[in-house]
């Protein structure tokens, strides 16, 4: 039996790969573990079947057998444990990997989703235009310190890791803003990652054409 | 040897437990192992030395030997996984737990942040009071759910654990607000973290009295 992932039945983003089933669906692909997908729309997102599985009514969702989680971070983590490829074999290398993955959604996603905040909701303010440049600053001091710690080095630490998966897939939330851009390593670390065979597996599987051809539906 | 802590040396919530290496205190506490603590200045929180433990010159970190870990969320995850008492036996009460720690930190904490930011950043603005009904309403919306998921039960899933751990953790950060009072039983719920001996020690810890007598210094 395949585990299940649910996934918007339609994505805000129109298929870049920005939302949180992306890096479930990445994990997946680079450990060579097939899954199913359920489709989840808005308002079935805020409905008791939904609720059961994802207290706070958002995706992704993974389910196998009778286990069910939530957050990306987390499901990542679980497939990271449970399969080889994602985390080094040493004890230390691998607690290192994992700080890696929670800096991404503890430090540097949380300014991200302040600004797509920002951006979504409060375009229409008056205010909106004279408040972006601090919440576009707080996103710059993050990627300067991730920026000088990556260095000239391929991957945050040592070989490539859930740890580089998730960080790249928070730094995709900014595709388009010209922020990576401005920190060259950075944007040649999301090129690394995107440049991955299973980052373009999990990149095809989540487009509008292909999401939209769940193998199970609510 | 004992694992060093890094904390604040003088910390802005003054001793009310909200500086994120309280949860580490108290992981620490749970499982009965003593730690030392280094203090850092804001200063020296952007130096080399600190920046070398910390990318981001935040606190806490956790040094253990040769490992050096930051993020708060990561290093209770790898104290809980090092000792008995803060995650389940069952595989899979273990991943649900583990998924409590990211849900508090990518999903309950980010509004908070949001909401602090807001206070500590904006409040001189113009349009400060009329944009905070809405970064209020994002804390009530995930305080909501999260009540909605703990009901009755004394804790997230079965007996506790780090994810009940960082869970109350975060929530504290709203103390004196009143939000938590808004949703009794996750007021409740914070206290009965608070009542737990292992609580109490690390919040004894923390009071400026005795985080000023750390072990070591930079």
């Amino acid at each position: 039996m395949l585990p299940i992932l649910t996934v918007f039945a339609s994505s805000p983003d129109g298929g870049m790969g920005h939302a949180r089933d992306f890096r479930v669906r990445w994990a997946l692909e680079e450990v060579g573990q097939p899954y199913e997908v359920r489709t989840v729309s808005f308002a079935a997102m805020k409905e008791p079947a939904h609720l059961a599985r994802h207290p706070f009514g958002q995706i992704p969702t993974y389910e196998e057998g009778d286990l069910v989680l939530f957050e990306s971070g987390a499901i990542a983590l679980h497939i990271a444990e449970r399969h080889l490829g994602l985390l080094p074999e040493d004890a230390n290398a691998r607690a290192r990997a994992i700080t890696w993955m929670f800096a991404a959604l503890s430090t540097v996603e949380v300014p991200i989703i302040e600004w797509e905040n920002a951006d979504m909701l409060e375009s229409g303010e008056s205010w909106h235009k004279a408040r972006m440049p601090a919440v576009e600053g707080r996103i710059r001091t993050r990627l300067a310190a991730l920026s000088a710690r990556l260095g000239a080095a391929d991957w945050l630490d040592g070989g490539f890791s859930a740890g580089d998966l998730v960080m790249i897939g928070v730094l995709r939330r900014l595709g388009g803003s010209g922020f990576l851009e401005e920190t060259p390593n950075l944007a040649a670390y999301a090129a690394r990652g995107e440049a991955r065979p299973a980052f373009q597996r999990a990149y095809e599987a989540q487009l509008p054409e292909n999401a939209a051809r769940p193998s199970r539906r609510d």
